[in-house]
């Protein structure tokens, strides 16, 4: 087959740049593969005076990003350029114009995905989304084909490689989260603005990616209850190391009463959990299916090139699909479950107060936490002279009934301050 | 669309029933990820009278293997009946003629897996066997497709779970190799005869595939250097633990010099290695790609329901294709590389001596290590009286130089025995 499948890419940074040179440098090989060659007639790019340095003829370049998508010598549409506008706008008219879209763009699908996938379904293509959630690591794939005759009961993933480098330095230094954040700005590890990884927002979009697939809904970036790791302190961390925990920023999807629940935040993590040994920025994704058992899939979340092979092993798909004119799997976004709201969520809470150091102090906290029906199952108190810290960590609670007795310790006798809460899933094997 | 795609069964044992529950239980989603109901037609067993307690009909079960494949109301065939005879003649005669097919046999792929590729591909039809290598977890899917565009360089894997459960116990109770086995088969955890566990044959046939699929090369079950963990001893784990190794059965595949090296054997892996936190029975794949960088995979690699969800999941896929009247992607092993010699292997070795406890040994010793061309990374005497362990670490050396040397050693001044040579892959990560 001497067929050659033309691709039209919108936007040539350093994820765009990862895959031009994956594909010049495996060109041969993925020739055999697609059954065809795979050459990039047209870049669509903001800024056309730029260097890029890379194997393309230079006429290929162009600021009209619609013309990429519209061209009629190309076949394949890979967006890399992010951002929900105007790349959104471009997918939706490839799709319509019947071009498979491979996209490695997180923040559209989180916030779109479930409205594209209808969109490419109807009009028979592929769109595909492997790179958009744990860069290189194939678990779009996995939850769509290997586990599409399981049940998925749960998802939970280390899904933001900058929070899990700021936790793992936090841990292993006993550094505070300042320190740590700034060490990780200086060495480029975050971002002069960090708030899209330390709040929570970039976890929040995949979990919500992954969900949507897992259980078969519609749930969007906004669905995701949603934490930061800002308020993790160092004594936080030396707490959870003595009872047995390390303290990760996860997302976890799970199937509750026919509802989805869908969270991101700190979370105690019992140590013997696999998810607790994946270190730095390294990234992983936990599954627990019905007849699968437990999966875990790990490995680099991020960079131009981990994330070019992830568009790569898609564009190689989409474009064998269409040397057989075909398709592969479509999304099932039918099952129409609802978002659990937070407050009904039912887990464990690790509870730091300072207090003052008298007698009677414990007595009140516990009857505050007695009549919001909060079950206590470890306290310990610390401290010398007139200032103490009180450690506790509860029995499985509604997180409406925590809230309201975090409220109530606030105006309690002897508490001076709720220093830190926090979701402990101890039972997450279970 | 309500066509129905018809599955002739071949073997019905633990995986096959898991597969017909999993078919049942899970039939309405299945329809719609197919395009078309998936109806078990026909079951060839080699025993009729059984009663199986499935929900089948009695008229589906035949003892004549050969009339399920060739059966005119069968369209796709899932083989579960193992063993390379004669489950291997009626695979071969379901692709001639034109049937797709589902296997979880390890034993087969491992020994003829790349002409039964050959043969699926110029029948133009789909061989699958996600459930032959480590149950439920993706792998196969994953190098095929995801990493498609990538190049892969070494694949390293606890594949086993019998042995990886027998290790485990050894490290954590620190018991001896007969009593955690006896204990295993006890529980069910090992086999009556464990040889194909503990022996290797099983990690070295998973591995074969692998290597095969990772590196697009023919490699085959007896390819693959294979020692078992018979030989290791309470010794061996205490004195790893103390270095910071953990001892753990790992098949690795790697290209070298354009060949492919591929071995099983036990192995002291550093802690700090993402495989090292894999216990119990469960199994894991380390991937190591160009683009792609460091992969785990990670999961249950036997058992009904697992097994099962991974032939479903492969069903899934070769039904929808049948229904779009496509196939999916074929292997390619035309590379040919050939493979490498495990002489040629350059790693680091433990060396666990008893030698008399007399002055000028560690010299006698010292000097055959420097005669064969072996180099001293770490060296400790222990013991007391006249019996004396000595503990050495070679840097990185030939197989064949250090081959040579044990010889060497069994016939040195002072040394009574050559009590344990195992490989140290300490630049694992490299």
């Amino acid at each position: 087959m001497a067929k050659v499948i033309r691709v039209g890419l919108l936007g040539c940074g350093t994820v765009g740049g990862g895959v031009v040179r994956i594909l010049d440098r495996e060109a041969r090989d993925i020739a055999v593969r697609v059954g065809g060659q795979l050459l990039v007639t047209r870049v669509g790019v903001r800024d056309l005076a730029k260097d890029r340095q890379l194997p393309l003829p230079a006429d290929a370049f162009t600021d009209d990003l619609l013309s990429v998508v519209e061209a009629d010598d190309v076949d394949v549409i890979v967006e890399v350029m992010g951002g929900r506008d105007p790349a959104g706008g471009l997918i939706r008219r490839a799709l319509e114009l019947g071009k498979p879209v491979v996209t490695a763009n997180k923040e559209l699908v989180a916030h779109e995905g479930p409205e594209l996938y209808e969109l490419a379904e109807s009009s028979g293509v592929d769109l595909m989304y492997e790179a958009a959630v744990a860069g290189a690591i194939p678990i779009i794939r996995p939850l769509k084909q290997s586990l599409a005759g399981d049940r998925v009961r749960r998802v939970v993933g280390i899904l933001n490689g900058t929070t899990n480098y700021i936790l793992t330095k936090m841990t292993e230094e006993g550094a505070s989260y300042d320190a740590v954040l700034s060490e990780a700005q200086r060495l480029g590890y975050a971002e002069a603005d960090p708030t899209a990884d330390v709040g929570g927002h970039d976890a929040a979009s995949k979990t919500a990616i992954l969900a949507s697939l897992a259980f078969d809904s519609k749930v969007h970036a906004d669905d995701v209850f949603r934490e930061g790791i800002e308020n993790v302190t160092a004594t936080d961390i030396s707490v959870a190391d003595r009872l047995g925990y390390v303290i990760k920023l996860l997302g976890i999807a799970s199937e509750v009463d026919d509802q989805v629940a869908v969270r991101v935040h700190p979370t105690f993590l019992p140590k013997a959990h696999p998810l607790a040994a994946v270190r730095e920025s390294f990234n992983a994704i936990y599954v627990e299916a019905d007849a699968a058992g437990e999966l875990m899939f790990y490995g680099r979340g991020a960079g131009a090139l981990p994330t070019g092979s992830a568009v790569v092993g898609d564009l190689i798909d989409a474009a064998r699909n269409v040397q057989q004119t075909t398709r592969g799997p479509v999304e099932s976004v039918h099952r129409g479950r609802s978002i659990r709201p937070i407050q009904e969520l039912q887990t464990q809470y690790y509870v730091l107060l300072d207090v003052d150091d008298t007698a009677g102090v414990l007595a009140a906290v516990a009857t505050t936490f007695g009549k919001n029906d909060v079950s206590i199952a470890q306290v310990w108190q610390e401290g010398q002279g007139d200032r103490a810290q009180l450690v506790l960590i509860t029995h499985r609670a509604l997180e409406g009934a925590l809230r309201s007795c975090v409220r109530d310790l606030q105006g309690t006798e002897g508490v001076r301050n709720v220093a830190s809460v926090m979701r402990v899933e101890a039972e997450v094997f279970s």
